[in-house]
């Protein structure tokens, strides 16, 4: 069975969805707008919401980042008017300390009695890290180097307790046991944490693990720590080469290279008729104002593009090396330009739709075409569901394309379990600390 | 007119509720009984709801602390069964970077549609220290003075946008007006950071300021920033002297001095009889283990006591001076002990009611004499209520006690305002920066 999580983005993925007539982006400031959302992709069977993040504000550019919403409290109110599908935030371990991170996603997989998780990210760019006491990011294997130790640290705390470290035994007077709760004396590189965590175990053991990042750090990193992950492959061999490398480390690292979800990013376009679609995403592009678009992307590619003509391809670019941002995404999205020869003005109408991720305009059987193909074909576990319109694009996918990938036994028709790890058949975590079989992990798990 | 903050504490504010026939401790784990309270609170017109937080565990006397639930989380899930009812939350200016702070309270105060409130607390002890790269604490007066830039930074950072800087105009494709939006660029002893912030400014302008320190650095710290202010006061004398300190300080800083709401802590132990009241105090009492109640004690009085005799009255302590931890709390038990010469088990008794706060046992009449004595005498603008026991400590105070409130024009009947601020009749603050008159606050404020 394959995976579909909803990759949650205001009022729509198109950058210039707020200006398309159906959408209204008053809601961007609504949580009634996230929760319809929460609630739809619910009552269709996906697995997942997931919500990006960053820690720094572009006001030219706000629409995508003034989100009014954070993710933790907004996940936390989607939580309580949902009762299955997963719920994923973006923290990133450049900007937090690992016991709130700890403490805030194990509240949240409380709250949602198992369904949090947390994807991932080390931060790109300086201007989060002028947000918080630093003139500049930190490199980007030193980013991965302090994660590693983030993970070490927030998984440890999660095993802080053992799942039956709560007696309640009103008669003793007993309420928790002592020698079923310690610290973790953590003293590293990075961080020296003691514990133990100020909450219970989370109902999933630990929140599930999601990673994005593409980088050979990334990998690595993911490799090592990811359950699931979210990538940007525009071409099915990409895809299939993205998949079989990374479940290949995976394994040499030991683990199940089925416990390693991967879940590329799709924006579907999709109209009653081919035509029909195609018409819909002209409109869309129509209404991208260039020299915001074109000022983004010279951020992500490192070089000035604010005076480079728009009927002109890319100017030279400099090499991977020298970018300390996003590295996958640069790489991504030069092979694309060079690939189809795009002008810059082609290139921001093709970025406009997905931001690198692929765009797949058509009919509903189309679109369920694509996604079979990469399912069965080792290109993904499963996509992470990027509709250009919210909510109509959700709608149109919950509408018109599950029904078809139920009917070819490709997508549940119910959820059988009920936490987000139950939902990608991954297992509970074991307590490393606890001194005998934890019960409730041996069934679980 | 008074105002009512319901303190939201497990199954109960009373050390050994969870022991109580009364109370359900496995709700601890539910967040529906918080919505609950919430809830309950809210039908009686309650100006708002607060957690207390800490950051550090203590498995031997978990109950007051291992908390399900961390507070933007918690809260987060409240504000989405609520409409008008306020949400304070505990978060210590030690342990968080200003940015993340202001953008979670932001975005609560987003979803809340205005209702959030930040209880600013600088923690005290080591414990909490040595979960964030510490050894030890900073020294009390360095904790104030970090809480004081903390503070700049985050009404800075929530003052970054203008009230009317998202404009959202689709014709133009403007989304938000770059002037509008601007870097705080603050670099000061402890903080350096750039802004904007990444979510438009909140509801209130200013999520609400609370404060629950009152020792001499903390009073100093209310009187600047503090709007509403929870304390632990056990004689009307003392409520007086609180009070009418704090409004002089804050007039003394050009402070309106009905701009500062006092609410001392009160622990309604409510019978229908003031036997039956008595009766219940008594059985609470006497649910309490004495040895793990004196641990923590100790811990507070800076003086190990596990070798104390029950039954004699306490050591000699040492001076204020030597304290780094809670120096109000400290001198309250000292002064407690002393002015009633009381044993070690009798002050354990007298604290596990309400860890310091004023317990008051009687029929409904008895409490809502107290209250009207408090606020007509000028002690209190309100108070901050202890349930004993939840949620039947509630139940018995919103049935029984506020209606007497009410007969006596004390107490609102139905909200008039909607958000946190108007309940407590707090102006909205102007925007430091906005170059024109703030339409939306010159009409709130």
């Amino acid at each position: 069975m394959l995976h579909l999580n909803l990759f949650l983005m205001g009022v729509g993925h198109h950058e210039a969805a707020w200006r398309h007539p159906a959408t209204d982006p008053a809601r961007l400031a609504d949580i009634g707008h996230f929760q319809g959302l929460a609630r739809e992709a619910e009552a269709a069977g996906f697995d997942s919401v997931f919500l990006a993040d960053g820690v720094e504000a572009r006001p030219d550019t706000a629409h995508s980042l003034a989100s009014h919403f954070e993710p933790f409290t907004l996940l936390a109110a989607l939580a309580t008017v949902t009762s299955r599908i997963g719920l994923i935030g973006t923290v990133s371990t450049g900007f937090t300390e690992p016991y709130n991170l700890a403490r805030q996603f194990a509240s949240l997989d409380h709250i949602s009695r198992g369904r949090a998780g947390w994807n991932i990210v080390t931060s790109a760019g300086d201007l989060a890290a002028r947000n918080f006491n630093r003139d500049a990011n930190q490199e980007h294997a030193v980013r991965y180097e302090r994660a590693d130790e983030f993970l070490e640290v927030v998984t440890a705390l999660w095993d802080s307790w053992d799942d039956d470290a709560l007696l309640l035994d009103r008669a003793s007077g007993t309420f928790a046991d002592p020698d079923r709760v310690r610290t973790i004396d953590h003293a590293g590189r990075h961080f020296r944490v003691r514990g133990p965590l100020n909450i219970p175990r989370p109902p999933q053991g630990h929140p599930l693990l999601v990673q994005a990042g593409s980088s050979q750090d990334g990998r690595g990193f993911a490799a090592r720590w990811a359950e699931a992950v979210f990538t940007a492959q525009q071409t099915l061999e990409e895809g299939q080469e993205f998949s079989a490398d990374l479940k290949r480390r995976a394994a040499a690292l030991g683990r199940d290279p089925r416990h390693v979800v991967i879940l590329p990013g799709i924006v579907p376009v999709i109209g009653s008729t081919d035509r029909e679609a195609r018409a819909l995403d002209r409109e869309l592009d129509e209404l991208i104002v260039p020299h915001r678009a074109v000022s983004v992307l010279g951020d992500v590619l490192g070089v000035d593009l604010s005076a480079h003509p728009l009927d002109e391809p890319l100017p030279p670019l400099p090499p991977v090396t020298a970018i300390n941002g996003a590295k996958s995404r640069f790489e991504l999205i030069r092979d694309l330009a060079e690939r189809e020869r795009l002008t810059l003005r082609q290139l921001v109408g093709r970025l406009g739709g997905g931001r690198g991720h692929q765009v797949v305009v058509g009919t509903p059987e189309r679109i369920a075409d694509h996604i079979e193909t990469w399912y069965v074909r080792g290109a993904a576990d499963g996509f992470n569901v990027m509709p250009p319109l919210l909510p109509s694009g959700l709608t149109a996918f919950t509408e018109h394309v599950v029904p078809i990938l139920r009917s070819r036994g490709l997508f549940r028709s119910a959820y059988e379990g009920s936490t987000l790890r139950e939902h990608y058949g991954l297992a509970r975590p074991a307590n490393r600390y606890a001194r005998d079989t934890d019960p409730v992990a041996g069934v679980a798990g």
